[in-house]
């Protein structure tokens, strides 16, 4: 359904507005997609529904398929005035989070691959967990209460709209959650007892990684079978993206 | 040596002044290096002398060690004022890039690992890129004509300090360098012939990387083993410096 609209003032647009302020205030599920990438991610996502699409009449055509929606279709003027500042890419959707499956529904199988996320903050980090996520098959994403919201606009953009492909579940009571699923944690820190090549994982695990710096808890590396990466000599320092790519790249093989 | 000062107009700090403008102009070698982690780096590192370090009193104990080089403490005004804006962290020191070793010489083993990378301008990407092949132990690492400079001062932060443990070269001819100096190549491209865990890497080897998007020409690519890294169903798109964690990982192990 397209909807030409040229009053920046149209009520239809009102929640487009101000989108740099509203990503920081309660957003009741809904979030926004930027970005023709993420937008056609968001219309065949598992974990999200597409409530509308706003883009330019130049802009249009570029999408292969539209979904079942409110398309509105503005100059891109109105479209600057209306979210606060330039579109460069031309697309924006208003998506809503709804998962299909519950968690338990998602880890059910034989085989299950879950990542944990303890502390993560910086969105940067989020986007680039919840990419590696995606690319490597993760059943399930499980985040901590002090992680910073998958949803926002910007660790979407950094995921490349990976956080639209993995579920992702807040749970209150990380270690106590893995257990009454029956998963083998596996808990990513330089400490670790194990290297990461002398893993064998078992068919049903998670891999737990903390914020850089503190890292995970005391608490839950307890829980857990510690595993480190060895680096070299003098320079122990990766990016907890980077070590979640190389991770999940080893377990998605075995 | 240290130096009291507190004239934010006095001549000795006429490098550190406005930080941010001095950083996209000619730098003849000199760059900028921000906060505690990095300056550490810089005081040992094998490629780079220390020129000078600017500090404020409540900071300077916070170093465990000093260079030989002057060190100017002022107060975290005067800092903020000669930079041009808040330098939250306290540190800042003056570098010159100066390896000691030809690309040759890092090269003359029996064992090589380099990594090369083509049309990185992203310079988080590239703090990133250098970050992983520190913590990897490459030997070094090789730039084409289009690449960023890895001395800037947000790839150096973003490098942990990185950059200034292993040496960079930039070389007009890719696969001409890699020819004379007898390594063997391997391209990371998405439609490789080979998948990564199908590699058995040569002993003197380098390891490729372009942009993302673009990729790596297809002239380069003619040269060299392609290798692909396998992803989940559809979603195929990882970041280029996360790629590197899981390829230099790899290569380090073999």
């Amino acid at each position: 359904m397209l909807f030409e609209i040229t009053d920046p003032d149209d009520t239809r647009l009102v929640l487009y507005r101000d989108v740099k302020d509203r990503d920081l205030t309660g957003r009741n599920g809904l979030f926004m997609a930027e970005g023709k990438v993420v937008l056609e991610r968001l219309f065949t996502s598992p974990v999200a529904e597409t409530v509308s699409v706003l883009t330019t009449p130049e802009r249009l055509p570029g999408l292969a398929h539209l979904p079942d929606a409110p398309v509105y279709v503005v100059p891109q003027a109105v479209m600057d005035a209306v979210a606060g500042f330039p579109i460069h890419r031309g697309y924006l959707a208003l998506g809503r989070y709804a998962p299909k499956q519950t968690l338990t529904q998602r880890v059910s199988g034989n085989r299950a691959r879950v990542l944990v996320l303890c502390g993560i903050s910086n969105t940067d980090n989020m986007g680039g967990l919840m990419r590696n996520a995606a690319a490597f098959g993760v059943d399930a994403v499980v985040l901590d209460e002090t992680c910073c919201d998958p949803l926002y606009r910007k660790a979407i953009r950094v995921s490349v709209g990976g956080v639209l492909e993995v579920p992702h579940y807040r749970v209150d009571d990380v270690v106590g959650t893995l257990k009454a699923l029956d998963l083998t944690p596996y808990a990513l820190t330089p400490s670790g007892a194990m290297t990461l090549e002398t893993v064998v994982p078992a068919a049903r695990s998670a891999v737990l990684f903390g914020a850089e710096g503190p890292g995970l808890s005391a608490d839950i590396m307890a829980a857990c079978e510690t595993v480190r990466i060895d680096m070299h000599g003098g320079f122990d320092s990766l990016n907890v993206a980077t070590t979640s790519g190389i991770v999940l790249y080893y377990f998605s093989r075995l």
